[in-house]
């Protein structure tokens, strides 16, 4: 009996489409023949399209999406294209109509890759970063634009609703965790009312999982732990915004934005969840077989882990733990890397 | 002919009072005999008139505050004291009244000092950071507290006037550096209205200045940068919230958050501009003698500088650099700390 999954794969733009074809053939080698079988379904969607139609996401395009049991996706965005653009119109509609309220991005330092820290320790967390509030809503506005007396403000909301799903999703996941620690993220001494949604709600449902450890810190401290302590970090738990900055420094100490791999999970179900590196298009790279695609591979394992095939998985970070642990720092090529990690599954 | 300059002092909670006292014994031996005088005035202001009488900041403290040339502060903030009340009530009170609309914060590796980052390279630059608009002023909100149908508002106010006020300085700023640099910092592709104000202001105020290049990163490109390239920074100019997060990131791959000296300026001169290192009270290490009095000498030195005395200034720095180049990594006392720092003067 084959069990087969609807797999929307969206190559986007730059380097998208090239990492996106290998991830796609690391989840086929990985599940070949275990009776788990992935139909993939192209969506042009991103620059080219844009840039040819005007069109970013259509009602059309979100009806067919709708229709796979995940999405895996390259990269958005193209210097041809205003900025902001694709992403408010492209990606983060994606994530807002398909209410991906748990971003989830892991950040493990591998034996064998190198950190910008001297002396990083083991690094192996989680930060689980909400996806469908704070300033990232596009609730703000301006006045007398142009003029010397522009007002210009941004809305960040955050609903107790918005909140404690997601905390009560940290707190589930640093449950199965070893060090069964969270830590909350935000600035809750200058921003009050949001901070204080935040830290009640870590309050209350810390009482559901008396096993677990957790903390507090404001996001300034937290970059400063990022780079001195990293290893005191399990599960990080933060609003969109605070989420979105801390990521990018994780995945920098974790040996490069290169390796980071994300989840747009609707733990629900009721909408495809989307998988996708951290990294951009990186279009001035891209068509030259020198991208590494080893973050789009890792995204394909969060997919499998997420659609249930937690072995096949553990195959593919296994796989790409082995290839990080020889890898050196000599340059290979985009199919170099592939090719190796596909020796390893 | 003598110059006479009043100074306020707050040094505030734990460590505060101890390295406020070495940073102005700091001024008065770099100035004595130099015909400028500076008479102080010791501010009771922090946790411990707040838990004794419930006072923060009252109209008469301001009043007084006011008849003073500068602000020399030390740090506030007590367990004893709930999060939030003295840093909005009493440090962001000071900011927001003096009109403080510059927040300067300069990093700079030291020789001898250790920078978490395994080849941090050559790290000299300023963050200039918005001190009066922002998501700090206060304006969000809260209905149905403690509902689960609580919605929880902060709002970003930014305007024309206090953007291109910053901004200007920004490149003032950079036209007295070496490297003539400006890099914007925000996150314009999600907050557009806030973003564009700041995009838009930075180019048409550059018109002014055409010997200065300037860029844009977002702020999560920013953390990035920072670890993995701090040398690509000269004059960075951001807003309120990012500024915070960015500088103490700055601070700690700078060699840690004890040696970070800022500046809260007005430099219209209507009010005095107040001088505080980055650090906070650390309680726990307060009244041992081991508080390191560093990053109170180097806000000294920014407090001469901005009144008007650059070689003192100056000679501080230079001691502080020197002491830095030869302190290795032996613990010292706070008094062991300063008196190498005088006898280098
Ligand atoms: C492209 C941008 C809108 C996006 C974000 O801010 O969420 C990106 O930085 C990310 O972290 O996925
Ligand atoms: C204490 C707090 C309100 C303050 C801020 O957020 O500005 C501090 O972090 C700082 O950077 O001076």
């Amino acid at each position: 009996m084959t069990r087969e999954y609807k797999i929307a794969v969206i190559g986007g733009d730059g380097i998208g489409p090239e990492v996106t074809a290998i991830a796609l053939e690391s989840i086929r080698r990985v599940t070949s023949g275990s009776g788990v079988e992935f139909k993939t379904t192209e969506f042009d969607l991103g620059a080219r399209r844009y840039l040819a139609t005007g069109e970013t996401l259509t009602d059309t395009d979100l009806e067919s999406l709708k229709q796979h049991d995940a999405i895996l996706l390259g990269a958005i965005g193209d210097p041809k294209v205003p900025s902001g653009v694709l992403e408010r119109q492209l990606l983060l509609k994606l994530r807002f109509s398909f209410d991906h309220y748990v971003n989830l991005r892991p950040t493990k330092l591998y034996p064998g890759v190198v950190s910008p820290l001297a002396d990083p320790g083991e690094v192996d967390f989680v930060v689980v970063r909400e996806g469908t509030e704070g300033p990232y809503v596009g609730n703000g506005g301006a006045i007398r634009v142009g003029t010397p007396n522009e007002v210009a403000n941004e809305v960040s909301v955050n609903t107790a609703f918005g909140v404690e799903r997601l905390v009560r999703y940290a707190f589930e996941l640093a449950s199965n965790r070893e060090r069964k620690k969270l830590t909350l993220v935000h600035k809750h001494n200058v921003m009050v009312h949001a901070g204080w949604l935040w830290q009640n709600t870590v309050n209350r449902v810390a009482e559901e999982f008396p096993a677990i450890k957790h903390d507090y810190l404001h996001i300034d401290a937290a970059t400063i732990f990022m780079v001195t302590n990293p290893e005191r970090f399990d599960v990080i738990v933060t609003d969109n915004l605070f989420g979105d900055i801390i990521t990018d420094l994780a995945a920098a100490i974790g040996g490069g934005i290169g390796l980071g791999a994300s989840g747009n999970i609707n733990p629900d179900g009721a909408f495809p969840s989307m998988f996708e590196p951290v990294h951009g298009s990186a279009p001035d790279i891209a068509g030259k077989n020198i991208a590494d695609p080893t973050a789009a591979i890792l995204s394909a394992a969060l997919l499998l882990q997420h659609l249930n095939n937690p072995v096949a998985a553990a195959r593919i970070e296994n796989a790409v733990a082995a290839d990080l642990a020889t890898r050196g720092n000599k340059k290979r090529s985009t199919q170099e890397v592939a090719e190796s990690i596909f020796a390893l599954l």
